[in-house]
C-alpha cells in the first residue's frame, strides 16, 4: 500500500518530484529576465506538443482551468450568430456546446450526439451534417471535436474527421478539445489542418490545475484579431496574443499577472515529456492503456467505449459488474491507497467508474503504481463478492 | 546581498517557506475529502479577511489572475445597459473601466478621474456625480473604487466613499478592487456595506499568482443569480456560486477543476495571516510603510501620492530624482539583489518607480529584507551621482 493516497482519476494526476519542486520556485517578478526566459521556453515547447512548425500559429497559456478554453473559443473564434457543429461523445462535449450557446445563441449550436453512451459519432454523419449546411448556403463556421471525452473515455478520430471537413467544408474552422488527450494521443496540428486546440495543465501535461493552454492556427489568430466587438475582457485574445508573442520573443509584457510558479512547473514537465520523442510517448500510452484494459477485461469487466478502437489511452471508463455496490468499490480502492473516479454522464453516472492512467504513474518511473492500482481494484472486487 | 534576487515589486511578492511548501503538495483529487476540507477552510477564512460575518455573503475563489475579477463584476453584477461610475486613481482603475465597457457599453461607463496623477478623487465630486445621476432618474447601478491603485500607490478612502453612496444613492452597488489592498488596508465589508470585493493571490495575500478571489454580499449574490442571460461561461457566477457553497459546506462539486496546490497555498497563507488580529496586521503595514517612506523622504525623494494621507501601505510609488537615469537605477538595485518595479501610468511611466512592501519580507520574519532593499536603493542612487 502506498504511503499516501495516489491520484488515479482522469486529472489531476500524480506529478513528478521535479514538477512539484518547480511549483515551489521562489518568487520572481513576472517581467524579470529569469521568468521571461522560462515562459519563452514554455511557449516554444508548447509548439512541439502539437507537432507544429508554423511560425504564424501561436500558443496561448493563461491562468484558468480547462473550462476557460471553451470560452476562448466562444469569445474569439466565433462571432455572434455564426454557427457551430459540436461532435458529442459525452458530458464534456455537451458542456462545450453549453458554453458556445452563451456566445452565439442556442439556435446556432448544433450537437451531433453519438448514438449511444460509449459510441463515437460516425464520420459519415458528420460529413452529411457538413454537406447539408453547406448546400443550404450556411456552412458551419466552426466544428468542435472532443478528442477524448473524459466522461465516456471515448476517443474521436480527429485525423479522419478533419480530412472530411477539409474535403466537404474547408471554410469551417476545426476546434479540438484535447484536455484529456494532449500528450496521450496523436495530434498533428499542421498536418491535419487543425485551427484551435485547447487543453489544460492537470492531465497528461503533468502539472497541477490552473493553466488553460491553447494553440491557434494562423487562420484562427487572424479571425480572433479581426473580431470587431470583444465578448469579454479576460477572455479577449486581442489582448492576450501580443503578450504571448512578446514573451515568446524574449520580452516581458503585461495584461494580467501570469502564475510564475505554474509556468515553471509547466515548462519543467514539458522538458521531461519532450526528452522522449512524442510518437514514442503515444506508443507508451497505448501499451499502458492496453495492458490495463486487458487485465480488466480478463476479470470479465466491460468497458464503456463500445470497441477498443475508440477507447482513449489516458483513462479507462468501465462498468461496475452486476451486483457490485459502486460507491463501496471506490471507497475500498481508496482505503487501499488509490483515488479513482466515479461516473459523470447523466443516467449512467452510477453505473460505471473511471481510472486515469497518465503521467509518471502510468508511463514514467513510477509506472508500477498503475499495476498496484489494478491489484487494488481486483482485490476490492473480490472482497465485495465479485465472481467472474 | 541576498543569495538570490528578492522580489520587491507590488506583486508577486516574496512568499513564506511554508506557503511555497504547500505549493508542492502531492496530488489530491479535487473532490477528495482531503482537499474538500482544505478548500472549505480557505473559503471560511476568506470571510475573516473581509471581516464579514454575514452568512448570506459568499467567497468565490477561481483559477485566474486578478484581472478576471473585473470580468466577474462586468458579467454578473451588471446587466447590459446598466450604468457604472468608476472612481479612477490610475492605470488599474482605468483598466477596470475598459473591462466594464465590454459588458455594458462605452456610454454606460463614466470615469471620474483624479485631478492629477497621484491624487485621490474628492469624495464631494463622487457625491455630486451620484446625485446628478439620481436626480436625472438614472442612478448608477454600480460604483467601483480601486482601494489601492497599484500604478500610482494612491489609497482611496473606501469607508467615506461608501458612506456617501449609502446616503445619496443607496441602490448603487459598491464594488471594491482590493487587489493591492487586501490584508494591507482595512476593509470592513459588512460595516461599510460593500457589495463586491475582488482581489488576487499574489499581493499581500502572499500566494503565487493564479487565484482570483472575490467576496460578494447577499445583494450582489441575489443580483448575480437573477441575471437572465449569462455574459460568459467561465465567468458565470450562476455556475460558480453553487460550487463555492458546496465546498464551504464540506462537499465536493464540479464545474471546473480547481487548482489544488494553489488552494493549499492560499489556505496556508490565510492561516498564517489570521494567526494575528487583522487590525494588528494593518497597523504593522502602516509602520513598515511609514518607515520606508520616511527614509526615502529623508533622502529628498518625492512620493507620487500628493499627500501621506492618501498613500497606500503595501507599496511606495516614488519619482526618480532629477538627473537620475531610471532604468539604470532599477538595474543597479537589481544587481544588489532586489527586483523593484518601473512606473506604469501613461506619460508618467518613465518618471517614477515602485517598491512593493507586502508579506513576509515587509512585516514578517524576514522584514529586515525591506531595510536591505532601502539600502540598495540608497547606495545605487549614490553610485549614480545623486546628491541631496
Amino acid at each position: 500500500m502506498p504511503s499516501r493516497k495516489l491520484t488515479f482519476i482522469p486529472g489531476p494526476i500524480e506529478f513528478t518530484d521535479t514538477v512539484l519542486e518547480a511549483m515551489s520556485t521562489p518568487s520572481q517578478a513576472h517581467t524579470s529576465p529569469e521568468f521571461v526566459a522560462i515562459f519563452q521556453e514554455a511557449l516554444k515547447n508548447t509548439r512541439k506538443l502539437f507537432q507544429s512548425t508554423d511560425p504564424e500559429a501561436q500558443a496561448i497559456v493563461v491562468s484558468g482551468s480547462g473550462t476557460l478554453g471553451w470560452d476562448l473559443v466562444g469569445a474569439n473564434i466565433l462571432n455572434p450568430n455564426e454557427r457551430a457543429l459540436v461532435v458529442s461523445t459525452g458530458f464534456f462535449s455537451d458542456s462545450f456546446a453549453s458554453c458556445l450557446r452563451v456566445y452565439i445563441g442556442d439556435r446556432n449550436v448544433e450537437v451531433l450526439k453519438a448514438k449511444q453512451f460509449g459510441s463515437a459519432v460516425d464520420t459519415s454523419e458528420i460529413e452529411s451534417a457538413l454537406k447539408t449546411a453547406k448546400d443550404a448556403g450556411k456552412p458551419y463556421n466552426v466544428i468542435t471535436i472532443t478528442q477524448t471525452d473524459t466522461s465516456s473515455g471515448v476517443l474521436s478520430d480527429v485525423a479522419s474527421i478533419s480530412a472530411v471537413v477539409k474535403h466537404v467544408s474547408p471554410e469551417t474552422l476545426i476546434v479540438v478539445d484535447a484536455v484529456c488527450a494532449t500528450v496521450c494521443e496523436n495530434l498533428e496540428f499542421d498536418n491535419w489542418g487543425i485551427d484551435y486546440c485547447l487543453t489544460a495543465s492537470q492531465k497528461a501535461v503533468g502539472v497541477p490545475a490552473g493553466l488553460s493552454i491553447s494553440f491557434a492556427s494562423a487562420r484562427a489568430v487572424e479571425k480572433a484579431l479581426a473580431k470587431e466587438h470583444p465578448a469579454g475582457f479576460y477572455t479577449d485574445l486581442q489582448r492576450w496574443l501580443p503578450i504571448m508573442r512578446a514573451y515568446e520573443s524574449g520580452k516581458g509584457a503585461y495584461f494580467a499577472t501570469p502564475s510564475v510558479q505554474l509556468i515553471h512547473a509547466y515548462n519543467q514537465s514539458l522538458c521531461e515529456i519532450l526528452s522522449h520523442s512524442i510518437k514514442e510517448t503515444f506508443a507508451a500510452y497505448k501499451t499502458a492503456s492496453d495492458n490495463f484494459k486487458n487485465k480488466l477485461a480478463d476479470l470479465g469487466l466491460k468497458l464503456v467505449p463500445v470497441s477498443r478502437e475508440i477507447a482513449a489511452h489516458g483513462l479507462t471508463a468501465i462498468y461496475f459488474p452486476e451486483g457490485i455496490d459502486g460507491p463501496k468499490l471506490l471507497s475500498n480502492v481508496g482505503e487501499k491507497g488509490f483515488t479513482i473516479a466515479s461516473g459523470i454522464y447523466e443516467n449512467y453516472k452510477d453505473k460505471y467508474f473511471r481510472v486515469g492512467h497518465m503521467g509518471v504513474s502510468a508511463i514514467g518511473a513510477r509506472k508500477k503504481e498503475l499495476d498496484d492500482c489494478f491489484e487494488a481494484i481486483k482485490s476490492s472486487l473480490q472482497e465485495l463478492g465479485y465472481k467472474q
